[in-house]
């Protein structure tokens, strides 16, 4: 694997340059070598793409290759093959390439497994991101944005003036911020006091000890040794009104609940969440809707080389080349490739008669098939900006809606769309299973306990998405079986045909993952063919 | 005082409804007025601007207001006193109005009280905020955004991926992320010991202890009680690599710094700043300069209302009406209203010859003026996003400069503006006797210790504003003399002189300040002359 990250340090170096300092020295190397300490470091060579050059310089010729699906992964190959002078074929089976990176806007019309057709009647500027939505600063994706010239902005995936809402805890909707200061409020109040009592005289020197408490003051909030370091509360957690001219200092909250309460309704699983390698603030979004990049590849890889509706009827490795059959406007066509890229989801790939072994087959249906869905609403006011000042941002709720998502762009405009949920697993099963007009109902009804009337009244138009009932897709992602021989498999080519996708990396689910598998796919491929 | 949040519930409703409540019940209905419960709940009203029915129905006139300083605070009083027909003019000494809320633009010019003169030589469309440069959601700042057109975007006020480096903890930048997870991974550890030690048995029952333990195990990344809870790291702290295609689980970064190094090294201050009732994310910025908003009521006011270059010489409160002779372009001008609103900065309207009695002097005097500075170092690569992805957000410092800002918007463009210090106080007033020069000098010098030759090499331009040194403003802020007499007695007109700014609020330093003490002006002045 090609090192991607900005940083540019590829696994060798960094694991050499820890190697030979080692000890106390090898953080400070660590540091030189991700290029953040001021001595000056080559950096690492990046994923080349093709090029040209390598065939002009060499005599050989480009090859022709089919890839099966233009998702990310379909996309990503063909565009970087095609900077080298590849002749790619994408197969699209659905009636816009993307896959399950799709921006629902007005007139968008979709027709799932059930038999259930939907049409997005928003208005215009209103858009819908059922699938990925947000990108984190180290993800490839934003390296492709960059190149492809797709504006990006932050996506709000944490706000303090958010809420938490905790049915099993009473009902009672607070902020996130004031969630988290009364969590970090006891926290600090207990480890102070246990500190204090030489409870940790065994880890701790009396000059930590000190360094700590006045570490624990500031971050929870709480009182002093002469008060037995109590928490109760603090302006971390906000104020019912915030202070303002003259002498109104404003007016605090009421009283933090008890400590034991606060545990109780478990508000601290949301915490963490903020910590995620791959959720922590900042992450982006494209601006304008995340088909924006989809759209970017088509362009660049060229519409002529994209066949849309194109169904895969079968996939046959012949010495001669890959014979790809497909089903397009009720004819059946033939395309044949030197190599073949299969960048469709495993679960549906191995349903597609091929000659590559009973093997890959088993392997292909060794991925288990997670379903999460979404819903947009698309509501007449801003009424979560005006009447609760909440500018994008997450809802935490303990209902089977699960999250409620703010929009990230477009404030103080007339009208705007929220995420009434977002489930995995479960959740998302029992909302697939429902029509969309009963989807819509239910995630209004739970939606209003926390945001009253105005979640029904101000609805102006939805739009769901089971990824599991979505044609050509029939899941949100799986859970690859990584280390399995299974697993290692599909990392080769079966004869002339790779395999790709998100499904063929450690970051499933992330458009990350996809565009990172295209590459290692590439660059095989291309290595093979460039060393014959 | 109006309530103004968009909350919209008013102080004395507030406590009536929590005393009315009391005890168990006091959150519930707290939250029932905060309007974030189901249960239905007429907001109380906000604050109402003075409107032409307020005179056109009760046949009383209008009056003349001249309003001394066309900062935020005057060009507040001049637009909300302008929807009732009030004929206001406005005085503002510097060449622009807007007074604090400056952008810096190509071509702007500024000399400063030392003579030092400064030109910004910037590409189009980078802009430099040395002054205010974020809005928290809850500041009445977002609203005269929406009510004036002025688009907003999120401002990067926290960035996991952004920096913390330590001088005196040895020179080495880590992540925002990384250095949070060794502190909360810490903190765990230690709590988790302690709370299954028995140590804190008088506080927590056995299911609290459970619960805090759970939580501690995903809070911090910790071991289980088989290892002693012990933190060694997790992927809350980032990768040197991270995870990619096939099996590339990514590449771990060396192990953490002890616990004694970690609160040694003190980078547990830098916490406790993202949780600030008033710095906590998300913030947000109007999209191209926060001068949008100075220029949007500007337009509002009519720039026929607006007298630049106009000195005060003296303010006379008379019988009549209030005189005040200025300077402007050389001679000496009058101009006589009914009313005037005095909202320059408090340490120079002492200094104007007025008749308003030598206790308005002593009070006048009795604000303590605080230096800032910042300095905006435009760079003809954007380095830290393509070189360290570094999206936004703030890097944080124990070196003079405190804090680096990267850019909050136009990401992926060819350039971008990095604010190189954003100091207080001693290091303020270090930087602001330097020249121009001088100030660049060292800002690069520092940046470079985390940034490398880059940081030197990439500059494309720089200004750099003193605030204290600045001509007609003299500082950044005040420390406002809250619960003095003094204080107390600038709250009320003297005579008809009315005396507003951030300086009479609890906001300090803020836009919200300024804004509310412009409505709280307003109100209590049309007060008084619809009920005469």
């Amino acid at each position: 694997m090609e090192p991607v990250t900005g940083i540019n340090v590829s696994r060798r170096r960094f694991l050499r340059s820890v190697g030979v300092s080692g000890g106390a020295g090898a953080l400070f190397a660590t540091m030189g070598a991700l290029g953040l300490a001021p001595v000056a470091a080559a950096p690492a060579p990046p994923f080349r793409p093709p090029a040209l050059s390598d065939f002009t310089l060499t005599g050989r010729a480009a090859k022709r290759v089919v890839v099966l699906g233009g998702g990310i992964t379909g996309l990503a190959c063909a565009y970087e093959l095609g900077k080298a002078g590849y002749d790619c074929t994408i197969l699209e089976a659905r009636a816009a390439a993307g896959g399950r990176n799709l921006t629902v806007r007005n007139g968008t019309s979709e027709t799932d497994l059930d038999g259930h057709t939907q049409r997005a009647g928003f208005a215009a500027g209103t858009y819908f991101n059922p699938g990925p939505a947000r990108i984190a600063q180290w993800m490839v994706t934003l390296d492709y944005c960059r190149e492809l010239g797709v504006p990006v902005e932050v996506f709000a995936n944490q706000n303090a003036d958010a809420l938490v809402y905790n049915e099993a805890a009473g009902r009672t909707p607070i902020r996130y911020r004031t969630a988290k200061a009364d969590v970090y409020g006891y926290i600090a109040e207990l480890l102070a006091k246990a500190t204090d009592q030489g409870a940790l005289d065994a880890r701790l020197t009396a000059v930590d000890k000190e360094r700590i408490l006045a570490f624990l003051e500031g971050f929870g909030q709480i009182g002093g040794r002469a008060d037995g370091w109590a928490y109760r509360g603090g302006d971390h957690r906000g104020f019912a009104s915030f202070p303002g001219a003259g002498n109104d200092a404003g007016t605090p909250l009421a009283e933090p609940s008890s400590l034991a309460d606060v545990f109780a309704s478990d508000v601290g699983r949301y915490v963490s969440f903020e910590f995620g390698y791959d959720q922590a603030m900042l992450m982006f979004q494209p601006v304008g809707g995340m088909d924006r990049i989809p759209a970017a590849l088509s362009r660049a890889v060229g519409p002529g080389r994209i066949r849309l509706d194109a169904e895969v009827v079968s996939v046959t490795d012949q010495p001669g080349g890959v014979d790809v059959v497909y089903r397009q406007n009720g004819r059946t066509r033939s395309i044949t490739g030197d190599f073949c890229v299969a960048a469709l989801p495993p679960h549906l790939m191995a349903r597609i008669p091929h000659n590559l072994g009973a093997d890959v087959t088993a392997a292909l249906n060794s991925f288990p098939v997670v379903a999460a869905g979404k819903i947009g609403l698309e509501y007449r006011s801003r009424w979560w900006e005006q009447d609760l000042r909440i500018y994008g941002g997450i809802t935490e709720t303990d209902l089977d809606i699960a999250h409620i998502w703010y929009p990230s762009h477009d404030f103080h405009a007339r009208r705007g769309l929220i995420v009434g949920y977002y489930n995995v697993g479960d959740g998302a099963r029992a909302y697939g299973e429902m029509t969309p007009p009963q989807r819509l109902e239910r995630a209004l009804e739970q939606g209003a306990k926390i945001h009253g009337d105005k979640y029904v009244a101000e609805l102006a138009g939805s739009f769901s998405v089971a990824w599991e009932r979505m044609r050509y897709l029939e899941g949100a992602w799986t859970a690859p079986p990584w280390g399995s021989a299974a697993y290692d498999l599909l990392l080769r080519p079966a004869g002339k045909v790779y395999f790709a996708g998100d499904w063929l990396s450690r970051e499933v689910a992330w458009q990350h993952g996809a565009f990172l598998s295209a590459r290692s796919v590439v660059s095989a491929l291309h290595q093979r063919v460039v060393s014959r």
